[in-house]
């Protein structure tokens, strides 16, 4: 029924488009033009900077795949979120070069098939890709958590095909569970050695039932594990291995590791830093700008590192700031203090602000300036 | 009480200062070295950028005008705060060159001080600037809701002194009162005419009662208008005029008006935008982001007028997005669709989010960029 609605709603908003076609054209890369059937179908893209990939929009609009969101349990940390989504892409560029395909979110996951899978196997529930609840004595936790879909299309003006697919298996780290309803809840990990067990056995499941769809028989399947946290991390989840069925073959011969770890500092407790030096430049920083201005409640930083090397660091400063020259004359402390004590050479964030939900900001700042363009997060 | 205490908490955070002293002199000038005496007192200065001006911090630490947030009545509208300062220190830098003063929050005028001005009138305050409450025939309004101190120093090293002081007087265009207590509420809308003439004779009041203290006494004094706006206005006030009295003068004998308006676009209902053309281009680009992307909720934009010459433009674009592609494709998009649409030489920015509470961004976006900062709201 929701499936339905979304349908009309995507017909309702193809015939208002067409009613302001100087728009079409805009800045979008218009790749065909209607024919006049029943069913339209125009294609657009557009551009992705540093090395991302172009973004296909269909009917002029950006495309969501049906599965997100969906999970197996209501224990979800949404620290993973982020993570899940761009770790994904980010694997999926070695297998599908960003010059050669375009990116449209998974399309052929239904959503009635994944809430299927990732629910336990069960007599009534054949395709459960998680085990049945077991005994008494011996409690099968909720292996897979979620189920991502990413296409990757090539071709060009009206005719774009499937060039190759991305699924991420999001696999708990921790499983929460009672043994009575409403009773307490008990928790049960499961090992690194046990989430690559599982996930390589459901990705071999995955692979062979996808090929049962024509449109997935001779394309290249890529299949990413992804280590989910605890439901009370600061840090998201990183993704582990990957492995990539080729055209026509029903299984995932060789698996690589991925190495990302991301951190948070100060650390808690007596916990070490993934890098004593990239723990200390920020420690110098937060001290610096917390010794001159009041106001601040907390300094923060999310760092990634990939193969060890330090790769992004995100800085969240809290203060209760209200006055504008307070703000103006802090960020250029911020800013010089940064110079000073940060690594020169590595993408940073600093967030200045009192909550954290700015996704995105595109800026002049003067007259005669460029636009500068900022993800939250980094790219 | 409250002062007594902030000032224990200076002195306490001096000292806590002087254990650090390697961060005393980081990315500050620090211009002084304490002297063996019990007050010690070091100056240090941040750098401004854009053209603004430098600021005093002392014992290390930003320093805060007592009075900054007290009002006369409790229908302050918060949208005029960020307004009324940053109006003030633009007036101030007609009289006070950025190149020879430095700038500190005002530190003359005490919390009971202006308490007892922005009161009524009365015999047990005769030293209120609002006029006494009046009969049941003729309610006198508030006219003063707010008064904001700014100092402006020279020297340099361990030696500054104060070369001029500017004052904010927000005058009421609305006044919202009781009849009884808990009854309805009345509001009494105050013309420009009178907020011009209440403000110039309190300006002249408050000019001959700093003259009383004696570092005041021969500097230049210049005192700003702003008009508040109602409480549901979208936009802040703006000032309207301002004087100068000279050194030594008691009297402001010449006022200059200020040109500076505010819209919030769209426009409501059949109010007419300031500059058609530019109403006409944000129209465009927010119809062509909106078509092309779903769960866009809304596309505001806030453009400031000087001269009547557009000065800035501030957008917010409010989604409900969670993916991270989808942030990074809108994200683009929105660049190019302002590269079209929106004006070309106007400092710009465009807040793509879901609230409003993000002050300012520092970020190096590649490892070898350079950081490029942005104050929300633009400088």
């Amino acid at each position: 029924m929701k499936k339905f609605f979304r349908v009309l709603l995507l017909l309702a908003s193809a015939v208002s488009l067409s009613a302001c076609g100087n728009l079409k054209n805009s800045s979008l890369a218009n790749n065909s033009k209607t024919t006049s059937s029943t069913k339209t179908k125009t294609y657009q893209t557009t551009e992705t900077g540093n090395g991302g990939y172009t973004v296909l929009l269909k009917d002029g609009h950006y495309v969501i795949s049906p599965i997100a969101g969906l999970t197996a349990t209501t224990n979800d940390n949404s620290v993973d979120t982020r993570e899940f989504e761009r770790g994904l892409i980010q694997i999926s560029k070695s297998q599908y070069s960003t010059s050669s395909y375009v990116f449209q979110e998974g399309q052929y996951l239904s959503t009635s098939t994944v809430n299927d899978w990732l629910a336990r196997k069960a007599p009534s529930n054949k395709t459960g890709l998680n085990p049945a609840l077991g005994s008494k004595k011996q409690y099968n936790p909720y292996y897979l958590e979620e189920i991502l879909e990413q296409d990757y299309l090539t071709g060009s003006g009206s005719s774009y095909r499937l060039g190759g697919m991305s699924i991420g298996l999001a696999m708990n780290s921790v499983d929460y569970y009672q043994k009575v309803k409403d009773g307490p809840e008990y928790q049960e990990d499961i090992s690194r050695s046990d989430q690559k067990d599982y996930g390589q056995q459901i990705a071999d499941q995955i692979v062979a039932r996808l090929r049962k769809q024509k449109d997935l028989r001779d394309i290249p399947l890529t299949i990413g594990l992804f280590s989910k946290t605890s439901k009370d991390s600061l840090v998201g989840g990183t993704y582990f291995l990957y492995g990539t069925a080729a055209a026509n073959s029903s299984k995932i011969t060789s698996w690589k590791p991925v190495s990302q770890q991301t951190e948070v500092l100060p650390t808690v407790g007596n916990a070490k830093a993934i890098n004593s030096s990239d723990a200390s430049s920020f420690n110098s920083f937060k001290e610096a700008i917390q010794n001159y201005f009041p106001n601040i409640s907390g300094v923060t930083a999310t760092l990634r590192y990939e193969n060890g090397k330090l790769a992004q660091e995100n800085i969240a400063v809290t203060t209760q700031f209200y006055g504008y020259e307070q703000v103006q004359s802090f960020t250029r402390l911020a800013l010089s203090t940064a110079k000073k004590y940060l690594p020169s050479s590595v993408p940073l964030e600093i967030k200045i602000g009192s909550v954290n939900n700015v996704q995105a900001l595109i800026a002049k700042e003067t007259a005669d300036s460029d636009y500068q363009v900022h993800i939250y997060g980094g790219e």
